[in-house]
């Protein structure tokens, strides 16, 4: 039987490289990618591109959306570098200043508009709850209540679910899955700072490379 | 006592004219447009303007915003101009062709980031369910869901809700409701069609042209 399409949220990092190896595996892959003029966006750009090809996914069904609205609205460190980015802390408890405001409610509506126009049944994202950065965007209770409103907001033949296959995984657990199933993590990139090596020091690196030595793995990418 | 600030999503048309209309008394606006490629942008852009401008809303509190990915996903007459507009139909039961996949999602996901990052509490949108095209996206239960989502998807200090001040109006009450409050209806620009004269058979001027009938009113605007 020929598989189903789904599209996968692919910024390019470690979670969503993995996300796109679970998914790979039951529905012929669709790809979106979404420059929001983040601080890493060409990087981040070149890693998604990198994993499409290395899964063979034509241009047909890849989407590169670039969006200016979350950066002209501002309010978030990933998008305005006259703020800091926060330095790691993974026992913070308060939403840290990298929080781009209902950014995963800005990206899930693309996917799902283009869902409804190429007929995928699924939206794979690779948001992580538990292990996480603590953005309230990232959690299953969120994503249950989006799968609501594209049931009321599509048209009625229409049906789109959204899957969350790693969010109660820890971050070693991904590492490990994402090795398993053989996913190119040596393309993907998680830093939020810097562009050429990671820079090791910011939340997203911290949590990357913990998860490495929790995995007992070398991570493959280079550091400052 | 100051008033709160609420962001209104002013497309131009009469609906969204009206509500800013009723979103003025109790609240201190803030005005979002999307331009998305749609067959007269640069005419509803033109509207927003002019309705800005009547009821005085500075810079600082308009905001405008291009997206292309609505109009190159596809999918709509509205965007893509090698599809016909569907001819009026006002007893059509089927979602027409001019339905854009999950606008009104794009759109609300836009304005919650703003209301965010510029504290308005409140989001008006002029949607019309009962007297309208049919588009699932314009439904109380869809605004019910999506409110759910904004609880669930922006920091927990945050509270936006949205406000559907017309869903349940018949376009003639709309009319009616926009010449009491002094809403600059002369201003507003509905036709799908074309950008100098509205056409008067596109489903969006017949739904208008109606209302304004059954109201016992002159319609303000030319038609060809």
């Amino acid at each position: 039987m020929e598989k189903q399409l789904a599209i996968v949220l692919l910024s390019g990092g470690m979670d969503s490289c993995v996300t796109t190896a679970i998914a790979t595996r039951t529905h012929t892959l669709a790809l979106m990618h979404v420059n929001y003029r983040q601080r890493t966006q060409a990087r981040e750009l070149q890693a998604f591109s990198d994993i499409a090809d290395y899964y063979g996914v034509p241009a047909d069904r890849r989407l590169v959306v670039d969006i200016d609205h979350l950066y002209r609205i501002g309010g978030s460190s990933l998008t305005d570098t006259s703020l800091d980015l926060p330095a790691a802390d993974l026992d913070r408890r308060e939403i840290p200043s990298s929080y781009v405001p209902f950014r995963n409610a800005n990206m899930l509506a693309m996917a799902v508009s283009w869902a409804e126009v190429i007929g995928a049944e699924k939206i794979f994202i690779g948001a992580v709850e538990e292990d996480s950065s603590g953005y309230p965007d990232c959690r299953q209770i969120f994503f249950d209540a989006f799968s609501r409103v594209i049931e009321l907001g599509t048209r009625p033949e229409t049906h789109i679910s959204i899957a969350t296959p790693i969010i109660r995984l820890k971050k070693y657990e991904i590492v490990r899955r994402g090795i398993e199933l053989g996913a190119p993590l040596n393309l993907s990139w998680s830093c939020y700072q810097s562009e050429s090596k990671a820079c090791g020091r910011c939340d997203s690196c911290a949590l990357r490379l913990r998860g490495f030595k929790e995995a007992g793995v070398e991570d493959p990418i280079e550091y400052e």
